[in-house]
């Protein structure tokens, strides 16, 4: 007798360096295939894993999620403890609960936050190499901030779009941006309703542009009403970026 | 006509995760070989690198010390620079400065800090998982404070030394110990004149024996008398400690 299907929300932490990003693809092992078959594994069901959206190759996450539904008599606690000792270290289950079964890890989710941190010793710090992006340059934090303000808001990003990103609207709602500097380290904050492909990484890109004075922080609102890509500055590296939480209507 | 000897003092960050340890050994790649490869390159000169002290396999640096005697003529920035291209990734040249003639990375040392960091999340953090130690176990940190204080000024640290370690002596002083909690994280900070084989990892694993309930905080005072290795706890894992500064005389 098969027990109650339950879906199951998973919001899981990964170093992102080995992978090829989130999404199944036939040119390497994901994140997403390594997680699937560690259920399979556990739970015997042929079951699927649909997460809240991609992340690029490389790209980390500490709060992505991602939802599944099982029929397997398996304890809460139990799945989890077993699906982190199946897991390789640079996977990380940090919770698994039980959802409404109207729960959808992608169609649900309300907002995202990013965080991109950058290193802006004259060296780089070999102990956190693996997470963010070295700029040798000395920073205008002042400029960057000012710049990053004027994303704040409802606008069209499509200047911050990777040409090959497919979507029905390039309309996005920046709902918070931060910027702040702690000691060598420079950390950017975007929470917004939803990315487009690499959006983050070319806001990022445009904005150290700004910070090492290559255009005026007022730039950005120019580069943001002629809505080409190729205004914007280069695509920030993946290895700076951590998927930070992933949000959900309360229930 | 060669260039006039010179004494450069050299400031390292490494990540230990992929060496055998600082000093040059036969059974692996070392930090101490790499960095001196590196010189060698440079120079053309078949010199040494002398460091402040070893560090174990799989420990980290932040600050860590070597001098080595030169009569190169290239610039000092250049050698920086150009050595820091030549490097690994997980090695860094922090700085490189000349210093007097009589100067020793190891025997003008005064005192050196260490830093051992504890991740006590329900599971651990992938992001951080090459530079801390993971004990799933919540940890009585008042408890490990009142211990660690117990440490501070001189002993015979005899009960905290590897079997196997040489010294004339195992009397040294502990100047500070600090034990902090923020987030997740638990981090242990050692300033002493000195450190015997394996002192700071023994230190750590016996204190998160005490934070784990194992003991009481009072033991500490019991384990430092008994002089005798086997009354102390397990040597905690190397990839949680780093090796912090390494402090001389100003000039």
């Amino acid at each position: 007798m098969p027990a109650k299907l339950q879906k199951l929300k998973l919001t899981i932490a990964y170093d992102g360096s080995a992978y090829h990003g989130w999404q199944i693809q036939p040119n390497g092992i994901t994140v997403q295939e390594t997680l699937q078959q560690a259920l399979v594994t556990m739970t015997g069901e042929s079951l699927t894993v649909y997460g809240s959206g991609r992340t690029d190759a490389g790209v980390h996450a500490w709060g992505q999620v991602a939802h599944i539904k099982t029929v397997t008599a398996i304890p809460l606690t139990g799945l989890w403890r077993g699906l982190n000792a199946l897991l390789p270290d640079d996977i990380v289950i940090r919770s698994l609960e039980v959802v409404a079964a109207d729960f959808h890890a992608r169609k649900s989710a309300r907002a995202k936050t990013y965080l991109y941190r950058i290193d802006n010793g004259l060296q780089p710090n070999p102990l956190t190499r693996l997470y963010s992006w070295h700029i040798r340059k000395p920073l205008d934090v002042s400029a960057i901030s000012k710049a990053a303000a004027l994303l704040q808001g409802t606008h069209d990003f499509l200047s911050f779009k990777a040409a090959d990103g497919e979507t029905k609207t390039s309309v996005r709602t920046i709902n918070n941006i931060r910027v702040w500097k702690r000691g060598r380290y420079l950390f950017i904050m975007i929470k917004a309703n939803g990315f487009l492909k690499n959006m983050v990484r070319i806001i990022v890109g445009t904005l150290m542009g700004i910070g090492a004075g290559k255009s005026d922080w007022q730039s950005l609102a120019a580069i943001l009403a002629v809505k080409d890509r190729r205004m914007a500055g280069i695509t920030a590296p993946a290895k700076g970026l951590i998927l930070r939480t992933v949000y959900y209507p309360s229930v």
